[in-house]
């Protein structure tokens, strides 16, 4: 049989061929995917709740190119560098799909020479990474960055940005979530601390970035086996980036005897203690744990970092089969647009991006699960006619209603029959239909039908706009 | 001195080298810009509008990747197709930036085998193109797409495409304009009647295409000397390509001893004249010119095809300074999605791009010119203090504020004096200031501040959201 097969498979394979034709495979490219319009309806439910909170803390908005000089981004993402889109060289200059939207903040503030601004930039960004898109992991996706860039007192700003992902978190009703919280200078004081050297910093910082996905016992033999630390540093470290809590943990490690002599530890706990203290006016504290196991891969952080993640409910079962892990995270970066500037001129920025990816996929199972039904489309009114013969009367009514800014349709077709006309309303959701016959067209009036109780109600054709209006506003 | 200017250079290139800085440029990409708040607040006018118009007439949306496989662009666009970007081959497949928003809806239309949808889609595209910024001529630049793919009665969808374009040019006030329809059967049915061999109908229609840039002479020589083609045939086109009119040309043509004996040039003179008909119906013929010499570039149109300009006006200053063309273009392509389909499944579609771009350097420098000022925020109020020591106080009340759903915002100053919260609301258009200080939080209330008149009231402080929703409700 086997041999049958593959015969018959060449057979086919030849006929292709014979037929001149290429085989063509249909799909996007890998990692990315298109939207549908059910899907873009939750997209925009999403995006509505994150600009709304945006707005609400008095962010203006900017865009910038989906691609930037290659030189642009060079140096700026550590080990994450392997994963930027390069474009062909077609002559003329190198340029690499954007990898985030803060590095091209970054360019932008140096460039215009803005001091100062609150800003949010909503896009797509480029990963060439392992796309697991079950689970929202893919190489083409929005990133919803906020910003504050400015000189101000400290943790203020960086305040505000945590009081934000804990609006849009709660406002999307995505269940509990916790946002972790932590410094780099505290860890480049704890790496101190524990004997790491200071050339090691960036790199033991990226193994201690994987303790969310590894357990422990792998990110030692990493930092051992590959990165040549010593042992004892490495369990030493061990030990730290076991502890998370709030403001006592802070306390006791004020009182810690080697961390406290570190001056960039003690400054990061002591920010770090002010952040809790705003956090508790902002009546959010309770949901943020200091954590030292915290890193952020990302090499252009200075400051506080944090990232939120959902807490996995036991009991929903939508929500199990969907493995999130973070859907926010930001932090300061105070160095990243002096290495724009040509002068050096820094300019101190903390920022927080939400994961719309992830977000989504949650909504979108959680919308099927409910067999909740969406509309795709805002029409309030269908233009139909009951007789044939009428399509003239159909467009001229349509067209009165159009200018008069009710959304409308009507079916494409010169005779199309009333039953399919109520069965179009009823799939696309559509409440009203106006009704246009030879009797109603003597009488002046259009019959208006509501799709839901079936109840009609002849309408002066004058008065039809003031009817459909009122209806519709709910 | 040249000589000692030349020394000069190398020493300060060498002293650079020695630094071991690398001259770094801070731009953009070649043909890409950035959009300041400003600029995004009027780009985000116009896709209100165009959004609006595209929902009134019952459109989904859809969203696909910034890439394509490079195979799912090949073929589609015929000369222009050496303007696509491709990207650097890492590995994996081969990929380009959209070029359109067209084929990519053909592909998703094969894909998902939908046979009937009405969608728009906005979203950026990419050409290599060489770009006149201040024309409004992007590398990056946004199309705004409207839709409908089905099998339906002639010229029904064709016509609202056209209402589509009517409405929202006229939505913009942009002034006085145009739309040009034509039909590339009657387009070929005119190359056949004056001796165009078949073979080279598609590269003399993109001659033709040029008429709106070249005048005749130049386009003649073109078609002669570099396409070969006989000059009795050039002469011949040449008069065809001056007709423009309406119904009255129709009918001419209808009459035309040798283009009516043509089938398909019969046929789209005979969906000219319905689509006409149409257009009467929906009030807006007058703006609609039948022009022989409208051809379009791309290869994909099989019939209806049209572009909308602006028409310059003398008189106002404004807009003379902005050479402005086509705005909005669009046509019938029943052949796309059946190139995609594996067994050639065809689906007629039709649709309309509005050129966003061209509008949008025509509302800038209109808005520049009547200094007009623009809000870059939502802002409503502004938390401030008139004495020290009251961040706390700040922090908490905003946090109020933010909770019930109002946009605010503080200074990110411990000590801010109350000039500069006042001058801050100033400049950012803030109309109101909650100004807390130790009595009013004795008392209980908050004093709220409208900045326009300086006139201030104490408000009670569970009625300070209240308060501000109603003053803000305009």
């Amino acid at each position: 049989i086997a041999k049958e097969v593959a015969k018959l498979l060449e057979m086919k394979a030849q006929l292709g061929g014979d037929e001149g034709k290429h085989k063509f495979v249909l799909k996007t490219p890998k990692g990315t995917r298109d939207y549908s319009p059910k899907q873009m309806a939750i997209r925009e439910r999403v995006f509505n709740a994150i600009i709304t909170c945006f707005k609400r803390h008095g962010a203006e908005v900017i865009d910038t190119p989906v691609f930037e000089l290659k030189e642009t981004l060079t140096g700026k993402y550590g080990e994450d560098s392997k994963l930027i889109y390069d474009l062909k060289d077609q002559g003329g200059e190198l340029l690499s799909l954007r990898y985030d939207l803060t590095v091209p903040f970054a360019r932008y503030l140096a460039m215009n020479k803005i001091t100062n601004i609150k800003r949010y930039h909503i896009a797509k960004v480029y990963r060439r990474d392992n796309p697991a898109m079950t689970r929202g992991r893919y190489r083409e996706f929005y990133q919803c960055d906020f910003d504050i860039a400015g000189q101000f007192d400290p943790m203020i700003p960086d305040a505000e940005c945590l009081k934000i992902v804990h609006e849009i978190l709660s406002d999307l009703q995505l269940g509990d979530f916790l946002i972790k919280v932590n410094d780099r200078r505290i860890l480049d004081g704890m790496f101190a601390v524990c004997g790491v050297p200071d050339s090691k910093f960036r790199t033991i910082c990226s193994s201690v970035d994987k303790l969310d996905k590894m357990p422990w016992e792998e990110v030692r033999s990493e930092m051992v086996g590959e990165k040549g630390l010593s042992p004892e540093a490495a369990d030493h470290i061990g030990e730290y980036v076991q502890l998370h809590g709030g403001l006592d943990l802070i306390e006791r490690l004020l009182q810690d005897p080697k961390l406290s002599q570190h001056k960039l530890a003690k400054e990061g706990l002591g920010d770090m203690k002010l952040l809790f203290e705003y956090l508790t006016l902002f009546g959010i504290a309770g949901k943020i744990s200091f954590d030292l196991s915290l890193a952020r891969g990302l090499d252009y952080y200075t400051g506080v970092i944090f990232e939120a993640v959902l807490l996995q409910q036991e009991n929903d079962h939508v929500e199990e089969s969907v493995s999130v892990g973070s859907v926010a995270g930001g932090g300061r970066y105070d160095g990243l647009v002096g290495m724009f500037d040509p002068k050096g001129r820094k300019v101190p920025c903390v920022g927080v991006s939400i994961g719309i990816e992830r977000i989504f996929s949650i909504l979108e199972q959680r919308v099927e699960a409910s067999e909740e039904k969406i509309r795709t489309t805002e029409t309030q009114v269908l233009v139909a006619s009951a007789q044939k013969k009428l399509l003239e009367e159909r467009l001229k009514l349509i067209s009165e209603l159009w200018d008069a800014g009710i959304k409308a349709e009507v079916l494409y077709k010169k005779n199309p029959k009333l039953l399919n006309q109520l069965q179009y309303c009823e799939d696309t959701g559509i409440p009203l239909v106006a009704i246009v016959g030879e009797q109603e067209l003597k009488d002046g009036v259009v019959k208006l039908r509501v799709v839901a109780t079936r109840e009609e109600v002849n309408v002066r054709r004058e008065s039809l706009v003031e009817e459909i209006r009122m209806r519709t506003s709910r």
